[in-house]
């Protein structure tokens, strides 16, 4: 297999963009990507797309074809293909783009993703996100999508005395770091009180543990790394790719406090990569809810079984901490558009390793990690990213 | 990259199996390619699903995920991953599969399609599929799936005098092929009167110049050509993988009576395979609407531009003719789940190339190739086979 790098990234403003259609925001993302990349649409061999609900969202399937149409690549008939994971869709499209570029098939490719969720009803939008988790034993018996992640939290905080207080911490940091990224959804600190205070979703969850509904694309180019320099005088190589599934209902898994699937997929990257956790300086982790950062930085490896509550309490996983996590803002402050998330991790881990990220940059940054959820957790996937 | 087999097929039943939910036909068709493969699901390193609309036909989607747990496969984490392209989604999760197991990534890889569509209203259906097609130029202003092939088959009838008995001819050869096949939908044989006196649908399209509605699943085992003889005696391989766009609505081509998508996929396909159209003996093409099959024909190259329709009511088309074209009964008789309808082409293709096609066997059938489209046309993927 070939070494790949990235060599482009862009994407859009997230949130409630109403005066911009799905197909606006994918090209967008995709035209800022290419640019960054000093390239032009006739260099493009292949497209992938990360999209959930696309057919629910705005009733159109079909969508890696639309993007490629308006992105002024039908006229070459460049491949498009999209790939569907629930909130993992974009990780995924990235994962394909790699696999392509690596096996020699293409070489320079762009995957791209995109969700626009706030063309319909807050109501409607639960129930599309909600069609992640197993419909016929979850999903149609109320169990929504934030209360799967309760029954989570109440275990874990059960389990090994996680305090509402650090969960409230998570979403704390998270918008800290919003704050000094001029692309986050929400720009602005909050305090502890105000997680505590704000309207409860499921028990323990309130409003402010769980990510906002989005709009919003991200995109990110790919060739081989003997050719990234060529391109950016920055390429940073993709050293390690992993993804792995679990049982899509929460309760055929042995323990709902850990996540299989973030542990295998964090296995195999690291493995490909022949790198380990201490060698992460920064990491954009999956966010969904407040508890979902605290399994993620314990099953990616970064902290034991039980400690990422008291780490997050501790400072550890900010800015200055032993790993920094989410330094855009996450899925929580950064926003959450679905099949644009695990693209708008990359664009963060690239501009850190880049030295650009102003002032939420990283000292010295030389590794980077994403990890993308699709559910409650049947889906997860792993890219390691080093600076080349 | 490394040379690919396909060393298992399977697929369940076509029809409207109201017995039977998404999850069950899956299964049924994966077991039952794993079965034929020899395997079992600890040899299996990856999933990848082709699959149009779950999430408006069963309100599911991150269905990957859920076809992987129910397959056995969260146990050991397997990652799988589902492509949709509309109508080509089975074609094109196969391409992944092609490229995972050619990159050296994976060795043992399964592709799975299915589609569940007789669970919701014929009107909603018609509705789903037409999200196939420009939901922004097309589908809102009410030109549904029907209606633009009708205008395409209208202007080929127009451009080259194509008539409305070829078209029926299309039909009726499919039917007979399929009343040949015992896993077909319709296993009877009709005549050009039972088409042309069936319901107009959107002129000059009538009933029976459709595809069906259907449920179904259709799977294949794929690893390393230099392991296949591990697994079974007579291995196919794919030597040849296209894949091409072109613009999503009817009214930005530059003529609607070719499908650009199709010609490109073609043109990388046989080059990839270093093959010529006369080195093939049977094609399964994608005869959604009779006047697919005629276009089919024409941009795969086996006849000229405008002699789709004369070649059929000529019977070059038939099991005896210069190219056999859908001996499975193509999507008309075969049915058309649609997820799995790209992997029932390879079904077909491989069990002829096996010579295990009982009634409908081609002789001496060495080379076979599958044409899967999305949409009117928006997405095309060719695959070659050769018996190795």
């Amino acid at each position: 297999m070939r070494r790949v790098a990235v060599i482009g990234v862009g994407d859009t403003e997230f949130g409630e963009l109403w005066d911009s259609s799905f197909r606006d925001i994918g090209i967008k993302a995709g035209l800022s990507a290419v640019a960054d990349a000093n390239i032009s649409a006739d260099n493009i061999d292949a497209l992938f797309v990360g999209n959930m609900s696309a057919g629910r969202f705005i009733e159109q399937e079909h969508i890696a074809a639309l993007i490629g149409d308006y992105a002024g690549l039908a006229r070459d008939n460049i491949p498009s293909t999209r790939i569907e994971a629930a909130g993992a869709s974009g990780g995924l499209a990235l994962r394909q783009g790699f696999i392509a570029v690596a096996s020699g098939l293409h070489d320079i490719v762009v995957v791209g993703g995109a969700e626009k969720m706030t063309d319909v009803s807050d109501e409607e939008s639960a129930v599309i996100q909600s069609s992640a988790a197993d419909q016929e034993w979850e999903t149609v018996l109320g169990a929504t999508f934030p209360a799967l992640h309760a029954l989570i939290a109440k275990r874990h905080m059960h389990e090994y005395g996680t305090t509402r207080e650090q969960l409230a911490d998570v979403a704390v940091k998270n918008h800290r770091h919003g704050s000094l990224n001029p692309k986050a959804q929400f720009q602005r600190e909050i305090t502890r009180e105000t997680v505590m205070s704000s309207p409860m979703v499921s028990s323990p969850l309130r409003m402010f543990d769980c990510a906002p509904s989005s709009d919003g694309a991200a995109a990110v180019v790919l060739c081989p790394l003997e050719q990234a320099k060529k391109y950016t005088e920055v390429p940073v190589e993709i050293v390690g790719s992993g993804q792995a599934s679990d049982y899509l209902a929460l309760h055929h898994r042995k323990d709902i406090c850990t996540m299989e699937a973030t542990k295998a997929a964090a296995k195999r990257a690291f493995a490909m990569a022949s790198l380990a956790q201490k060698d992460v300086d920064l990491a954009e982790v999956h966010d969904n809810f407040t508890i979902s950062e605290i399994l993620a930085v314990e099953d990616l490896g970064f902290f034991k079984k039980g400690e990422g509550g008291k780490a997050t309490e501790a400072g550890l996983t900010g800015l200055e901490g032993e790993i920094a996590v989410n330094t855009s803002g996450g899925l929580k402050a950064r926003g959450d558009p679905i099949g644009a998330t695990g693209l708008a991790q990359v664009v963060e881990i690239v501009t850190q390793l880049r030295g650009k990220a102003g002032k939420r940059q990283v000292k010295d940054a030389q590794v980077g990690l994403t990890h993308n959820v699709g559910g409650t957790g049947a889906t997860a996937v792993v890219h390691i990213f080093r600076r080349a």
